[in-house]
């Protein structure tokens, strides 16, 4: 019997594609690339954690969401431990154990795979990969609207313009302050998570239920529905706006208070991008979370941060369907061809002096038909072909415009151009 | 209380280092970025798998050395999973299950994180990342030649040299050869494996030891050492040396027939690569696997393979002992300073279209003193300085000529030179 992986798990092969089953390599890599190149422009600094951390990293700071689908489980050491299903607590424990080490403010991304375990749905994965930005030991909204430039730089440098997404920007201090105003029954200490939780799922949610869980909190639907279609940025949220304006990046962004994210640890300023025509899930989303640095170091560092994560998976999705992924061809830069084996030590030579050039560079590893090598190198899309004619001249063949030349074996570099 | 990383994982960290305790992030992209490069050269393409697979796939295919130390669990669905310990199962079950879609040889790489729990022992690791790169489909000895070459180039590649690290080549069918012609006594099937077992753990075991074990299968060490001390290539060998020869490689490579793998499913051809002087475990290592693809597509698929897998640990304490290690400095291209408040507008613009013409640029966030700023320019080992003299012209100054020229908005990027 075959062994399978495992449901929710991704094989990444390389282009062509054999099947829609499997995945991109090469997308996936054209992917994580880009996200590097941006964020690298923006000064932030690459740095990675363990893709198993201990259970309660997760447990306590991260709301019920996400702990309901952690992929858990006990290690051989009796560890209670997890597959981080997201970066940031990772990110809150290694910038709280050596932030003296680095000026502030802090600017680091990773691109770490994450998983959850779920109810398997068809089609549903465990696994993801996500760009993460973070900028940590700034309260000022100018940190805010740097970390909601480089959201937007990212999705254009894949050429999505305005027509193509939206950045959805809220505030949580916004819903916060809502929630104390109007506050009427509850007194517990998880209501306003529970009231902040109804406000995440108003829209996926029928009218009757949403309307029912308000009002045991206090609320109607009617102020909050009001709340939300006012619009009115706060003072916060004005001067991002603002300072995005000032960019040239103002119409990527609109208020939109319906946002309020789910996770537990989000304390100001909150934003989800969704692509225009709202065909797909959300392509990234992130915000505020003061309190998660001094909550994980055990109140030993206090720093503000704000942080966002883009997955792989919708966004080539919304690459894919708006044409924006580039073909990924096979492609090698020189095919040497060797048609007297008498000549294979001295075409092997060839071979090693141009990869040491920085060439890609393919042979038949063993005696082919000359129309067979010839054939091979055209499916590999190359540049040139060479072939050496006796132990001293290489005949070059420009593939493109079909040109020849002879040049000396140590001369073939200058030729490949 | 503070949280914690698991024993045996790593943190890595941007540069400057904070602590001895942490990996850097730079040194680990700088050597991925140098595999990638040198894997491409070679035509080799990128592929990736889950880091989780059924418990299964490595079980019955890898040997017992590999299995007591697997990272292995069952999960919330009660299936038996294990973190990926190795690379090549995964390989051959991705192969057989789409090869027909790809053209023979196929030469792909990787750079999985792999995973094993031992008992914790100081400083002993429980993942690490490793290069691995497969050729597949060709039986010929041209194909462990070029995969041979790949090591030495990638090796060269970071400034290693003859001096530094030679690959000990040898071969399981020697030792099949030696096994069936010496064969005495045990008829048990797994006798044979005891025996490669055996051989793999002369270095390192007791002299005794090796004596009583290799007496119990049919053999003195007499005449096992004999056989090491010949040297002598197999015509297989041979044939594999002169390739090397060909490309001005032979120097990096000798015959050792201590040298026999401890993995399983080995066929063939084995080797290793060593730092010249002995003083680190081994840094790559990799052979022959003819049969596995057959077995793990349950007969499906057979298609000979061979393969070697480079870790990332002992190749960075053998690049830092030797000072081939870069310095991985902080940097930005320019630095944007903002003295004039009234500026700051028209100053955010300028680092957005700096940015967008690829420059990494960075910024005071908020108001701050403009020797403070300059500083801070200095501190980010910036080439320039770009400053809003009003809200048309930008002075620029050349951080290491100390140059300064004055130019319109739009034309700043021509002076970044």
């Amino acid at each position: 019997m075959a062994l399978e992986r495992l449901p929710g798990f991704r094989d990444f092969y390389p282009e062509p594609l054999p099947h829609t089953d499997v995945w991109s390599a090469d997308a996936r890599q054209f992917i994580f690339a880009q996200w590097r190149t941006v964020a690298r422009r923006y000064g932030f600094r690459e740095y990675d954690g363990p893709p198993l951390e201990p259970l309660e990293l997760f447990t306590t700071k991260s709301g019920d969401e996400i702990v309901g689908q952690l992929y858990n489980f006990t290690d051989k050491g009796e560890r209670k431990v997890s597959l981080r299903p997201e970066m940031t607590p990772t990110l809150a424990r290694m910038v709280a154990a050596h932030e003296r080490n680095y000026k502030k403010p802090i600017k680091w991304f990773a691109i770490p795979q994450l998983f959850r375990y779920e109810r398997q749905q068809k089609g549903r994965l465990r696994e993801h990969f996500q760009f993460n930005a973070d900028l940590i030991g700034e309260t000022d909204p100018a940190a805010d609207a740097e970390l909601i430039a480089l959201l937007i730089d990212t999705l254009r440098s894949f050429g999505l313009t305005e027509q193509d997404f939206v950045i959805r920007l809220s505030s949580r201090n916004a819903w916060q302050d809502f929630y104390k105003n109007g506050k009427r029954k509850s007194e517990s200490e998880t209501a306003e998570y529970e009231f902040f939780q109804a406000i995440d799922k108003l829209v996926r949610t029928p009218k009757e239920e949403s309307e029912k869980k308000l009002s045991a909190l206090g609320f109607s639907l009617a102020e909050v529905n009001q709340f939300i279609e006012s619009g009115k940025p706060t003072a916060e949220l004005e001067s991002i706006l603002q300072n995005l304006a000032a960019r040239g990046l103002r119409n990527f962004v609109k208020i939109d208070y319906h946002v309020i994210r789910g996770l537990a640890y989000y304390t100001g300023v909150v934003f989800e991008a969704f692509d225009a025509k709202g065909e797909f899930r959300a392509i990234a989303g992130g915000g505020r979370y003061d309190n998660l640095v001094k909550l994980i170091s055990g109140g030993k560092v206090n720093l503000p941060a704000l942080g966002f994560g883009m997955g792989d998976v919708v966004l080539l999705e919304l690459l894919k369907s708006r044409g924006l992924l580039p073909k990924f061809d096979v492609h090698a830069d020189v095919f040497v061809l060797i048609e007297d084996e008498n000549l294979r030590a001295d075409s092997l030579k060839l071979v090693q002096d141009l990869r040491a050039a920085g060439y890609t560079v393919e042979y038949s590893l063993t005696p082919a038909k000359s129309d067979k090598q010839f054939k091979r190198a055209q499916e590999l899309n190359v540049g040139f072909t060479a072939k050496l004619d006796s132990d001293a001249y290489v005949r070059i063949r420009n593939m493109k415009t079909r040109a020849e030349v002879v040049a000396g074996f140590s001369d073939v570099v200058n030729h490949l151009k």
